[in-house]
């Protein structure tokens, strides 16, 4: 089975919102998740980046952009 | 291997944009895209949907929304 765990980037770590997640569907500013169980989550957060070799779902929460 | 196709959905219809992707990263209104044997793409799209069990990965075009 090729799904990937799902994580939540924040304050340079990355915590696990969802493991073997199947489905991934971008919605106006949400992210709708489905694992393989049928387990449903939504969050605001927006892709950073998926790494499927490594199973890997990195998402990252919509914040305004800093200024340096 | 867990990496999947990548495809592009336009005019209702799929069309192949590259095999065996393993690395997904959106980048401001484009998404590149690295397949297991190092080819690389950007293309100005967005994610409709993954579908990480099917090995499905498809992207759509940016447009200005449809007025019905």
């Amino acid at each position: 089975m090729c799904e990937a765990n799902a994580y939540l980037f924040r304050n340079d770590k990355e915590e696990l919102l969802m493991e073997r997640v199947d489905r991934v569907v971008p919605q106006s500013g949400e992210i709708y998740l489905e694992s393989i169980w049928g387990q449903r989550k939504t969050i605001a957060a927006r892709i950073k980046e998926l790494n499927l070799v490594d199973h890997r779902i990195i998402l990252e929460m919509i914040e305004e952009e800093k200024v340096d």
